[in-house]
């Protein structure tokens, strides 16, 4: 039974995917990791590779089909120093908020790679400026949108054997005025992105026993709580 | 060189993926739909296939490993109908909101499948007891985290050949109330998820040229604004 209001222009096609690539997704899935600082070779990003990663971003899904995202690649050297004097800042901040027990340990940890990778991609919301289908409710999904572009694009660097690292340990408006951005656009992420040494078989904080990975059961309900 | 805390259990893999990779996952990013209502097969999902679903979900990145997901699995049709009743209200309240141009077109659009897909899936946020990684300056990490593990569970679905709508036309708390959820938990996401007809070769809100697709050109910069 098709759903044709008048007007519409419609064509569905019967794209069937197989077992092989329900595998291949599954293997980037498992094999994606957040990439810290002390992995990115400095060897430059070819522009067909970044031309794939932002087309997987932008066919990401976005509510009404509004787009609301914005991307900035950043490869200079004085703002990537900038957005980083930032995260120090916030990092400092930040250890004090833990226990004493974790205190060294979080101290040790090299949480972004902002220099040491080629390419950074500060990942903004661009609210629009009419009411948009699907956001008069929660007015949050126009930045769920972006996450969604930001978790594309991370899938797509993982295939391509690239690494991504997302570091929110920023101040968001420091960031924004190092960028210039619009006062209304909101800083969703910022990527550090590059070729690695390498991928862990594991998440690093899992490894190093920061956090235990939650079972399934513990996780998933049925009809309610 | 190897980053490596004392007492830590590291292991690096060459987990390289191929072309022929990067070519799949392109392909399900640009085959993935928004599906609605009138596109679901009532054929109950099997067991393996929403464990695989769930599977990905969990393997989403998360700020500090926090994994602050919660799904809840529904497909009782008492509890359906009360998520489509908040539904119905606030797709009511919508209408008014956009220009007397675009209503006629809004009113004629379906814009949910609660009721007919056989498999419904609230996600919520879960905030943590204690100081989150990564979370301390920007504390709508967490949230963010929830987004990809829906991204995940998406692209799987379309892997799958599965189709999975996301409403968000509701009022978050009346859904919570209906799902006892736990008052500090945040509803993120409320899925709809079937097999489906077919998919569109296009998103659905482009075909009807509801709104135009934005060119990499005009959201992308570079060094800043």
């Amino acid at each position: 039974m098709l759903y044709l209001p008048a007007n519409a222009r419609y064509s569905m096609e019967g794209k069937y995917f197989d077992e092989a690539a329900v595998s291949i997704l599954q293997d980037i899935i498992l094999h994606r990791r957040d990439v810290r600082g002390n992995r990115f070779l400095s060897v430059p990003l070819e522009e067909a590779v970044i031309d794939q990663l932002l087309t997987a971003a932008l066919h990401a899904p976005s509510v009404g089909f509004s787009q609301p995202w914005e991307f900035v690649l950043i490869r200079d050297e004085v703002v990537k120093q900038q957005v980083r004097n930032s995260f120090q800042e916030e990092n400092s901040r930040a250890i004090p908020q833990f226990s004493e027990e974790k205190q060294p340990e979080y101290i040790r940890l090299k949480l972004e790679g902002i220099m040491e990778a080629p390419l950074n991609i500060a990942v903004f919301y661009k609210p629009s400026d009419k009411p948009v289908l699907g956001q008069t409710a929660m007015s949050e999904a126009g930045l769920y949108s972006v996450v969604c572009a930001v978790q594309n694009m991370w899938l797509m660097a993982r295939a391509l054997n690239i690494g991504i690292g997302w570091v929110s340990i920023l101040d968001p408006e420091k960031v924004k005025q190092v960028l210039r951005a619009p006062s209304s656009n909101k800083l969703v992420a910022y990527l550090c992105v590059g070729y690695t040494d390498g991928f862990f078989t594991q998440p690093e904080l899992e490894i190093l026993q920061w956090e235990k990975r939650k079972m399934k059961e513990a996780v998933v309900f049925k009809e309610g709580y």
